[in-house]
């Protein structure tokens, strides 16, 4: 039974801005390592995402040599030059250090696409003068990526506060009725501050996204 | 077939300190006239939740004039001497417009008790700036009762602010996603502010029977 | 018992760039009335979102002349001088008609705040060419409100092909899973195509605002 | 106590079509074992699914060298004579490398009972092209199963295309809101495109009946 | 403001099979009219699902009298020459009376396309020997709509005993946890039988397109 | 197109001890008329379950004349000779008026097939001293069955209490969380008392069958 | 600080005819440990349920031995005297071979209780034969235990064929919308067999003891 | 790429009268260290919840010494002088031995702020004899934590027998349809007694800080 080929969608950056990215959730090592010499063929940058360090450690010596990998964020860069990280009024801000390693996959996601952005941690709602001291810099920001878990609260406060785009990632942080992260998802989508939008729990790769989108339509159009 | 017997606990305020209410939602209009007469026969005070207008309604005529009736927070009070309102530091906070018909019932099922509480309204963490303004007032009550529904940011960020027990009144006001008040329930129980309580959604009436029990326990104890 | 003061956020525009609009949906006649009057006294324009027919047939003969009401979006302006519309690279996409009051609720919305926005109906995937037919046009725009119901494939699929940012409205529409609009949210969330953002399910105004701040933080920064 | 006997259904090819297969999620070693022993004895042919590496390792070793296993589908086959397989137009497409376990699943069932099948990967909706590409091919079968995971696009996109029937194989592939299937399968129930129908979430070996099943009976009434 | 065009998918037919088909739950009688008129002037045949008795009587005389208007399927045929309805070895069982509107939905859709379909009903597995009763008959489709509520064990036990592809239609049937038709649908994607799908709740049109596309391309190819 | 015949299991009786019922909330006047006509032909009692006052006002005079409607209950009783109700030392026991109907559906079930059962009402856990009083009375039956909604912490305590069986009815009584009866549902399954056994909800019919059931078992074997 | 005393219900038996049980899935080896301790003392006979393979091993060498425990059903016997088997006319049916570890668990827990009772498996109704098969046999019982997983459809034809009391116990069996047993609970209480009660999912323990308190309750009033 | 800074809430204590306590879950080994060392250097006292054996495990040897870590409840205590414990009528009650590790976990964190609790264990409502048996204990109490997993009844039977103001800790202990502890969580909220308030599923800390507020505002105002 012949296998069926693997076709990345290598033309992704310059018909929707971003550049194909490895989701590896699903993968096993050996595909991965497939997707990977495709790329070294092409000398083809990528980003790869969800991808744990066992499973990172099950790729062959070569390869894990190949990429830079962040454990805490499930990141992995193949560098076939990047862009250089340029200032773009694109910020994190994120809840709690549980969070961290969400906002720091939407972080690298940035800074591969050419894009660095500052990164505030620790300013949860439940101690509300860590986030006020920090909201002059945050209200300079074109795109406000905000990390949260437990109940969210943390999206709508910014919302109010600052004139930038909130995109809310929720996170999976939390226990209970926390758990899986659905209430900071149904928190950001019933924000009572108008225009915040969301993505998927734990999608920190999809906000930045979102962001690069925006930087290249309103730069281009 | 005989009819079974309707048993109020007409005993309840003595025994846990909160009087017997009478919840009106699953019963008809002929049910809530015999626990009426009941009443009126032992002479004692009475008060019904949950009681919408088309139900009060079929009530008969003498019925509706001994019942003080509020179609806002569907709720009605049998007076036969209820005691005087007294302050006691303990208030109602509400998000919006339309979580007001939770907090009055709250407001009403502490005056029924004797407790007089102010009630702060439309302060929805959208607009911080409104919920600062009241603040060091709030920061007085020794329990403080936030009605919010859509994502319920307003509990996380009170109780992050002052230091009286934050009782959560989840309401239903919302939609898609908030549509039953879900998100709010969820967003106090995993609130990152610690000792947020909560009751069930648009259950003002217990929110208030939690802070009599205190007022009680506190003063006799 | 005194009433609570109704405290609308008049700043808002200027704080976070979209003007405050009026939620109906859990409001009395008399409480959107009292609304509408402040608005008056400062001849302020308004919004209003959720309101369905029935609640604007109860309010005075005077409120009613002085909106400009539309049914079938459910939504009302008092019109004290509105920013003439202008094009902005901003439209709207809809894949059935039973999914138009919410794309106009969107529309509405952005004319409100001077941004004029075409809307391209009945382009749903199980017919694909009625959207290649016409997405040339949705290309050139830098932000692409999308509003599907039921399975809500539309927002892959759109967001595979154009560059602007996607930001996916669900609906309600559709019946047995899709009832209520939670399929298609998660559609929007789980999107195969990278970037998308979502709004609450119905929540055509809140995609608008989306917009609106992304024109204005684009434009001002 | 003495143990209750195990009752293959031999039978059920010849009364529905399909030959019965062995569902060994819950099912011990030492229950396998003696099923497998079973059909030895009868030299019957036997498929068994969602049987994972580690159970298949606690097989004994002769039991182990009689299947044909696959680790990536979790799918043996213990082989009495299985019906040389032939071109029967029926082929599977799937949206992604992840996915691809539960196509295998359904295209080693369709070998076993002797039917050729086609498979396509990697073509899922977010890089259009890449199934345009395919879709004249994918026209020309009568069954089209389709695997798809996360927000589950190709379904609709798919049905609207060709006129085989779409039966749909939601898989588990996802993070957040797709977790578990729900999304993609809900996805497949609620679509636009008329006459799709939807087997269980990672369901390739039911998918793969559904195809059985139809050829039969339009091969022999 | 222009209103945006109604581009129904004339073509479908030829495409893939099913004429296109009206769904009538969130348009307006306004909307319903206009879409007639386009047939109307076309002079082609139309296929309105969950059409209801109000909604129905909202149209004009003039659009009531063209239609063939059966209120308990919510079904509605404009009629410009339906093929002559001919035997085609698909039938239709169903559970209880009250699964009938969801049985004739799907038995007028094959009728519109030409395909007369006997129908069985009141054959629940609560008296079994109903359904053994009638078993012959339908052993001899190819196709087999069955359509149920409640728990759905109907699907099952028909699947374990005739050749034809069950095709299984939940219905919203019941109360309690049967409420909404969520615990028929789960019970025929988990069907011990092999070979079971599904569409969506109450989705008698969708199963009856899957009937005719099974027809056509197996005809035709 | 012919209709499809109505098949009552009128044998139903006699092959597991519990006459046929009718359940009508899905049905139309029609078809429970017609039902009727069917059961007076064969002089058969019938009991008709979920028909609300609305829908046993549409049927014809006669038909009501014919029937013992319960409005509360939503039950009715075609009488062709009931057996004369015994004692049997089986009960119902109910948390609060709202719970009502349904325990009165029970008990109506119940003497329909010639049992006769006490019922005692209102003596939820609330106030504990109400069911502590009546406990010797309900110790004394076999059967026990137990209706309650909200949190359903009626089913543990009596079960923890008495040696009957406890066959819990979990009603869709309460708001919030407690909506639906789910709650109550699962309050009853999680029971920390071993041997509860529950019912759909709202299903006071069902409870009365496994009642039945029992009686006759038990006699007869 | 003093850790609170562990107070088993010793007087169980006595008072609701079923003896102590100890559920071991929350319990630390120690706990488990000490009230074992406690029975040696009282020479008390105790059942363990939910007790796996790993904590048992974690369990001192004397207390193994002390037990007689079954690693498939997780139950165990401490035994100073359990009453000898005998027939009681209780028996269990199970649909798989996957469902036998908890058929086997209402097994021992009856047999601990001193009722044996047959247990038929591998009785699904993908192969209806395999049950009609056995019928006659089934038909005997006056209490019929069912642990079905899945869709749960031999909940249903069961009860229509055999005068017995159902007492369905979902299983966990299956994966996709049937993982966890909510399919197969909901199933059993959707049931349109009338009179079918159920327990908890995987609950073997609590389907044996409602048939003990039966058994108890008939012979003794 | 600079690691954004961590910002413990060190006036937590003074600002809302608890102290800032740290939620592990979430938190690599790492993060928690540099937490702990924070506190070191200002020689603060801190409370750890969460922690399981295994991450402490994963601390540095000085750090495992510098706690005190109680494995049951997960949680761990670095002493720089916490207050002498007092008698101050707050008491936790539990249902069973498997809710124990949360009900410590109150217990501790009341402890670390200087409130020593009485713990009444095994008091579940299926032997009520063992509840009645501490009632009068428990009725001295202000406020009493009850910690219950499964179906939760304990909440309301409690609340019903005692003045305190009764906060419900569900606990995720159970099975099948209390898994996860949503049950008890959903039976709190729906309690039929008046007052009950709760937290999060296995939130005893929460409970503990809910306890401590109230004992600092109803002392000090």
């Amino acid at each position: 039974m012949a296998e069926p080929g693997i076709t990345p969608d290598w033309e992704r950056r310059s018909r929707v801005g971003v550049a194909e990215a490895v989701y590896c959730a699903g993968k096993t090592a050996a595909q991965i390592g497939r997707i990977l010499a495709l790329a070294e063929e092409r000398r083809q940058s990528l980003f790869f995402t969800k991808l744990d360090a066992s499973r990172f450690a099950g790729l062959e010596a070569g390869a894990q040599r190949r990429l830079d990998f962040d454990p805490l964020s499930r990141t992995a860069v193949l560098d076939h030059g990047v862009p250089a990280a340029a200032p773009a009024r694109v910020g994190i801000v994120c809840a709690g250090t549980s969070d961290m390693p969400v906002a720091i996959e939407a972080q690298r996601a940035l800074a591969f696409n050419g894009v660095a952005s500052p990164l505030i941690g620790d300013v949860g709602v439940a101690g509300l003068w860590r986030l006020l001291d920090r909201i002059d810099e945050i209200a300079a920001w074109r795109v406000v990526i905000v990390a949260a878990g437990m109940e969210g609260a943390l999206f709508s406060v910014v919302a109010g506060l600052v004139p930038g785009l909130v995109v809310a990632v929720p996170t999976s942080v939390g226990y209970g009725v926390a758990a899986g992260g659905m209430t900071a998802l149904h928190s950001a989508l019933a924000s009572c501050a108008p225009g915040v939008v969301a993505v998927n729990i734990d999608n920190g790769f999809g906000a930045a996204c979102a962001a690069l989108k925006l930087l290249r339509v309103f730069a281009a159009m």
